[in-house]
């Protein structure tokens, strides 16, 4: 995989059996994409070790920059992902001082007669290398590991301490690799077909090949008749200019293949 | 992978830039679990060809018996996913009359001057062998492909559409089967720490090897300290009876450990 590649594993039964949806993988997905980073990937798996260490082990050997874990780090049985890291990575899971100093200063504010048994000892348990993030929103704090060009960082499930750990964390390392955030734009075309609309965007793909045209059917959804919406952007490489050039092209186009286009949103 | 065991690799760089939330693949989970069968994994993949025949090997080797592809069907270039399943089936695409008659027949009742060009053709070249599912919503049919032990269904992208292929093709498919509903209890608890359930569920797991139990903290999603959703389910091989019997000493067991649960719903 190229730089700035990332992937995302997801993890916990209640994605697959229709209970939870995966808000999680789609706003990182759009943080990245924001950031100029390219998700080229999301699995969603099961708690079980041996879907977690196969995932983790297939997404390492393609080798992406990121590699997210989300999910499987409280303290109950089911939350088996740093379990399932240590199988991928043949590194035995140690307990980490500074995890379990975290943990405990969480478990102090929260609990009245606080003690560290072994279920909240466990998420203090790292695979060996690995370093705490700091959790603010909830107890069990994530965890950044290295593996070879690959930089994994494994989240919480529940959202908002995803988020939190995401923005405090992991935002200034995608900074810091200073991709290119994509130019992108989005117009909304009432009354064509998308099989008709098809040959132009054949023509502009190969004018622009630096530009990525993408057609989505919204009619059905939205009860309005063959409404598509058009989406444009840059992979990174096309320039401000050549992309206003691109898209007076592709708008000019549109005008004079279909007979009556009303595009929207320009 | 085991008796009615299923995969999702569902396709679109839409689903991986943060622009739209993958809702198929979660609804295609939640319909799967009620007919008793048993999705493992969901794949998140973008509009890429290499990327398609990858994801569709992979699951094709970890063998579930349903395969499903979801998205990339339309007619625009960016719609990959046939193409994608020749590549990884090693088998042509051929113009598949029965398909190129279900597109001819929705053009005539769309269009005033319906012509069958390239792009519409394209809908109808399926991976030699393949069957067309009809769609009574859109245009382009589903498609489905034996491969060994594994059916693969190939619907598209549009939500409307893949749930009418889906209800109308794939639910009499998965009914034979004849698979058990697994049975399904939820309860909420209020003001007691993931940590501390956890020694009780870890004894439930044990005297009931054939019940599930996932607990989900939601304190900090719904503003309520230390709200906790367990969600207990059989894997199918419980009874009714084992199932009874199993919940009465989980809620036994709760009120014998934590001083003040106040377990809701149940």
């Amino acid at each position: 995989m190229g730089k700035n590649s990332a992937e995302v594993v997801s993890i916990g039964n209640e994605l697959l059996i229709g209970h939870t949806l995966d808000t999680n993988s789609f706003w990182i997905g759009k943080k990245l994409t924001q950031l100029g980073w390219k998700l080229e990937r999301v699995t969603q798996v099961r708690d079980s070790l041996e879907a977690i260490k196969d995932c983790v082990n297939e997404a390492l050997r393609r080798g992406p920059t990121m590699l997210f874990t989300v999910g499987g780090l409280g303290p109950t049985h089911d939350d088996m992902t740093l379990r399932g890291l240590s199988l991928a990575l043949k590194r035995p899971l140690d307990l980490n001082a500074e995890a379990l100093h975290l943990i405990r200063e969480k478990y102090a504010l929260l609990d009245r007669a606080p003690s560290l048994n072994r279920f909240r000892r466990k998420m203090a348990k790292l695979p060996r290398g690995s370093i705490p993030l700091p959790n603010l929103v909830g107890t069990a704090p994530g965890v950044l590991t290295k593996i070879g060009r690959t930089t994994m960082i494994s989240l919480p499930g529940v959202p908002s301490e995803m988020k939190s750990i995401f923005t405090r964390s992991v935002v200034p390392v995608l900074r810091q690799a200073g991709a290119k955030r994509p130019e992108e734009f989005r117009v909304r075309i009432v009354g064509v077909f998308e099989s008709t609309l098809a040959p132009v965007l054949a023509r502009a793909r190969r004018k622009f090949p630096m530009l990525y045209f993408k057609s989505h059917p919204k009619g059905r959804e939205t009860g309005v008749r063959s409404l598509i919406e058009l989406h444009v952007y840059s992979t990174g490489e096309g320039t401000s200019k050549t992309i206003k050039d691109a898209l007076s092209y592709v708008l000019r186009e549109l005008r004079r293949t279909v007979r009556t286009p009303r595009p929207r949103g320009w």
